[in-house]
């Protein structure tokens, strides 16, 4: 070609290393010729959608010939209905994702910096990279944020701060005293960005609720989705609550058509779907505690997790455990590129499908060992 | 507040005006407290989705709990089969617009310049602000491109230049030899943007067909969409199709998750539906050359269009007209925006539909008509 095309590209998008999602279900039946596959790597909710989210998009099917309400007016009448905030308060994204690329987009350039915690959410650096602008990992803590660290790292370069609570993949979390702390320390020129995908999980009394202290600081921007308990990731459906100017910005830049048809109906039924977030928590919490229970029956190393995950240590490099459990027919996720070479994160599915998991990982670990000896 | 959180964001955010959509019908039944309204605003397919589209999303209603699959795998498999490409060409997206976006952001900067055409998209000059970069819009030549202008117009800034074909909102069209003798003056460093939104509508020989041009260009992206003849905007999903290397490089920028599971699954059937893509274009005839009789005969100037919409001369201001028409109960396009103040857009909807745009229109003008004397 008379151009490389490579080249001619903006340097921070071609040193993107893309996301590298979980092995859909699909492409492990056309790799290797299986089925029968659970699938525990991407921390979707395993009950399957809300029926009153499908009767929803059912409703809806006729109309999916038009565009969505671009401003998203029903959804966002809702959310503001149920959290307390104004509408104007909120901006839609496809997947809370795309708000934080609205985030980085919107607050860095290729010369400002943001600050994120190691081993947290590879999207964090990801759209940060795509500007071309500097990401600073900050070494974890005990597997969690070390937010005193964090603080530190805030330059004048700084513009965004990037703080997952609970994190993904560690399960790791903070306490609303800590969180206050860590805001009162930030300048009110940097965002912080309190993404808040697994919330709906977290059953501990210290747990902040990042809407609460939006009152206290101007400059937080929570992020939460419909993809974790509200079981929604196919449709992709997220959002921000912010400070009217900052959601008056990230609405500036959003798509206009960004959240889908479907998805918006289908997030306004599952907002009020509460028996289906209830069942959704307790199978959670019913296959975290046999999960915990199983890895030390076993003498598997984990980091307790407040999320719909967990992440276990296989006591050697999880590389070849993770690809002798897809041969047994079980997806979980490496997290190798998380600076976590001896862990997989594996989602709480149903109990079937745990002990799926845990039947293969008992084999699996098994003949590795007895290649080993 | 302690900052201005607009101040704080990037320059070229801050000088967003947002694209306006059509007024949703929930949005004017709000409003007005009006029903039974006609929508002929969006450019949307009149017709319903395609009962295999249809069909496809409830098959996979039960699994809207699980992420689409991030590399589209079977819809590219099935685009690259019915277009004669590969699959490494192409770049899916949340609409068109989702591409859109993924060029400008990879090849423009604050630093560098895009080219359009007068009464072009809407979309590419947001999509160019939001990086900061210059916009250029080249004045149209009898309301469509103006292609040599076009080419004196690229200059060393110059990155992107985007050519719709046919254009929205005018329904102008340019040949094959026009694109092509344009091509041929562009620098290969520059990326064209070839916006092939409403090409399945056009029944003209001399018509290009951009994939068909790809050979000769590797700085040609052709961007397509299944909101419009393939009835999907609501699900939102659009494509492009490129050299690989520029498809390397959308895919980096691309959202892990961009393309929703229903939409990927829709589009998938709706591809094969060839009987309602033959439905859909025919209604459109059929409509387009109602309303150009009833131009003719209210006295009314329009612009020729060759895609799913026509663009009508009112003869005076179009916002008095469009409001009017409003409180009818018919919602079409004001493109004042677009620099074409006397001009109402109406898309091309079902008989009936366009009957009653046309008894509207009728009654409407009469009346103004009837204030002036």
């Amino acid at each position: 070609m008379a151009c490389d095309y490579i080249e001619l590209a903006n340097k921070g998008v071609q040193g993107l290393q893309p996301y590298q999602p979980g092995k859909p279900v699909e492409e492990l039946e056309r790799e290797l010729g299986i089925t029968d596959i659970v699938k525990l790597a991407s921390n979707e909710n395993p009950l399957g959608p809300s029926p009153q989210a499908l009767a929803a998009i059912q409703a809806v099917l006729p109309e999916l010939t038009r565009y969505p309400d671009g401003n998203g007016f029903r959804l966002k009448a809702a959310l503001a209905d149920k959290l307390g905030v104004e509408a104007a308060q909120i901006t839609l994204g496809n997947g809370s994702n795309d708000v934080l690329e609205m985030i980085a987009r919107s607050y860095l350039t290729a010369h400002s910096a943001s600050v994120y915690s190691q081993h947290a959410f590879a999207v964090y650096p990801i759209v940060t990279q795509a500007i071309g602008a500097q990401h600073i990992a900050v070494p974890a803590k005990d597997w969690g944020h070390d937010l005193d660290a964090m603080a530190e790292a805030i330059t004048d370069k700084t513009r965004v701060v990037f703080v997952a609570n609970p994190n993904n993949p560690t399960g790791t979390w903070l306490t609303e005293s800590e969180v206050r702390t860590f805001l009162n320390k930030v300048p009110p020129r940097v965002i912080v960005v309190l993404d808040e995908a697994y919330t709906e999980y977290v059953d501990k009394t210290d747990f902040p609720d990042g809407i609460a202290l939006l009152k206290d600081y101007p400059n937080l921007v929570v992020t939460r989705t419909f993809s974790k308990a509200y079981g929604l990731a196919g449709l992709r459906i997220g959002y921000s609550v912010s400070n009217p100017e900052v959601a008056d910005i990230l609405n500036r830049i959003r798509q206009p058509f960004n959240a889908n048809l479907a998805a918006q109906e289908a997030a306004i039924a599952a907002l009020s779907d509460e028996d289906y977030l209830k069942r959704s928590v307790a199978v959670n919490a019913e296959g975290m505690a046999y999960l915990e229970g199983e890895f030390n029956r076993l003498g598997l190393g984990f980091i307790p997790s407040v999320g719909n995950f967990i992440s276990v240590d296989v006591g050697q490099p999880a590389g070849p455990v993770d690809g002798a459990l897809l041969r047994e027919g079980v997806i979980v996720r490496s997290v190798a590129p998380y600076q976590m070479p001896d862990h997989l994160r594996v989602s709480i599915g149903t109990m079937d499908e745990n002990r799926r998991f845990i039947e293969a990982l008992e084999k699996v670990l098994g003949a590795l060992s007895g290649e080993q000896s």
